[in-house]
């Protein structure tokens, strides 16, 4: 707001500079009729802008990839349930093909004058993607937050599920069950969630069926993260001789249950299939989904916690918060074929 | 903006006053350099809010009720990705249980320069609410267009699934699989889509089963759109002999499900059970979904059309839009037991 601006405000509505800068920017002690006369000086003055000035102070971006797996509108639903609780508008911004990238979105908000950002698998994750974009945003001064993806060369806070720990308590389950030939399906590799993916499951094939790394990586499938890339990774690690499916995305498991049934075989009778993301609707699907639920409600609570800490304070944490995923064990996975045959 | 305004900027910038009004219009026929000049000007003199002025030209707002079914990312994913394809940056909002409400988030997003707003099952589907708020609304010349939901007072395009000609299909389906006993669990009484689905199916019951209008309304159990409404309003209508439930939306219709299990009841061998909007992961479930298909491409086709004729033209229709759904067969119809055991 140009300082020319404000003093012509200042003057119509008879009250100091100071004053119609509080009210502009949303800040405290100025009494409700003060308040009334600054907007409606701004107002006289064709000013309005400056209504949205104010409002915009309480703004909060939110970019999300897409709204087909339903991890994103279920995160996306938590978080602006708790930005509103405490006074701010989200604005849920989403990817397009072919139209809006996170970049333009960002332009957009930014232009919008919203307070903070929330990024969810953003190209934050994408370990190919320039960095610059955000060390700008910070530039700025705009506070952000980044979700599901971690770059250490990124200086703010971050905060993912235990994609390490997951794998491990996924093949854990399987083993328990009795298989010793358990896949990995999951998408890109230049995403970080898929590297700790693969680290995590890896480690664990080492660990609890004494496989060399090298072996392990044999049983990994890269795909897309969507039921077309679930199955037709699950048909290559069928044809691997794989008893048991671990998958990068809920998305993922269904489109493997379904390369397993096209070969006349059933779930969990012959093969396993484990999902991750754990939508409420996994509850319901045929058969009932054995999944990683990340755990959405406190991913969203200290995504909120700490972008409010950042624009209260600056630079609340540095660095990442692991959330633990909980292995919700349903109708997709059970004892061994292979080994209850030789029982 | 200020006319005092564009004529600093214009001095500034060594152009006309119109020329500056084109810039921030985003008009065409203004040269890149004269572009340039015109938004490096507003930039010195504060305005940060000019270049806010002139991509927010090119946003447009969508309100959607939650996230949780999800029909209503489906149709904002489709509505998004229409938008950006045209040109366009849409900003999704959801309202939140004491947070954002729809009139604040339609003042945030005037404040914020949106060119005009697409509402998704909003207070215009309730019977209840006043209607002023959209008379505001075309006063402030923001273009609107209506989804789900029909009222005669607003003047704005409306665009519907035909609710009277799903639950005709619906009910036709069930009386030819021999079911007579048919209820139909819907939401709240003043919203108008469940209005319509009450008149389609009490039409269907007194035209295919020969039921008074009297006796059709016994078949009939208001409840929440949610998996818990469905499993009460199941409930319910068992308790009064039905066969077969028809229900307002997908999430229902799983509740419906649970409800015929936990009598020790399968579907769709003792009940079946026919879901209304047909998100795609309704092909997963168990049993995997009969249900009522909202065309929901062609919808978001038929909105954002609209919206940018009215944006050209202004009042491009009136009146309202409305879309067949079609019936997909699944595994949660079946020839009714009882008519199976009279045989």
């Amino acid at each position: 707001m140009a300082t020319a601006r404000i003093s012509e405000i200042a003057k119509r509505a008879g009250v100091s500079e100071a004053t119609v800068s509080r009210v502009l920017n949303n800040k405290p002690n100025v009494s409700a009729a003060t308040r009334q006369a600054v907007l409606a000086s701004a107002d006289v003055l064709g000013m309005e802008a400056a209504r949205s000035t104010v409002r915009s102070g309480r703004l909060i971006g939110l970019i999300i990839p897409e709204l087909s797996n339903p991890i994103f509108p279920a995160l996306a639903q938590v978080i602006e349930q708790a930005l509103s609780g405490r006074g701010y508008t989200p604005v849920l911004c989403t990817q397009t093909a072919g139209g809006s990238t996170e970049d333009g979105l960002v332009e957009m908000l930014v232009g919008q004058g919203v307070a903070g950002i929330v990024f969810v698998s953003g190209l934050h994750a994408n370990v190919d993607a320039d960095t610059g974009r955000y060390e700008k945003l910070a530039e700025r001064r705009i506070p952000f937050i980044l979700i599901n993806g971690f770059n250490e060369k990124i200086s703010a806070p971050f905060i993912s599920p235990d994609d390490h720990a997951a794998m491990s308590m996924a093949v854990q389950h399987l083993v328990q069950l009795g298989h010793e030939r358990i896949g990995l399906a999951v998408g890109q590799q230049r995403f970080v969630p898929v590297k700790r993916k693969v680290d995590g499951f890896s480690a664990a094939l080492q660990q609890l069926l004494g496989r060399s790394a090298e072996e392990s990586q044999k049983f990994i499938h890269h795909t897309l993260f969507t039921v077309e890339g679930g199955h037709a990774a699950g048909d290559a690690l069928l044809d691997r001789g794989c008893t048991a499916i671990v998958c990068g995305s809920d998305m993922m498991a269904l489109g493997a249950v379904r390369a397993v049934r096209e070969r006349g075989l059933s779930v969990p009778e012959h093969v396993s299939v484990v999902g991750f993301d754990g939508s409420p609707l996994m509850a319901f699907t045929e058969p009932k989904l054995t999944t990683l639920r990340q755990p959405v409600e406190a991913m969203a609570a200290a995504a909120v916690d700490t972008l409010l800490e950042e624009l209260k304070e600056g630079s609340a944490l540095r660095g990442e918060l692991l959330f633990h995923p909980e292995l919700v064990v349903r109708g997709s996975t059970a004892a061994s074929w292979t080994s209850r045959s030789l029982s």
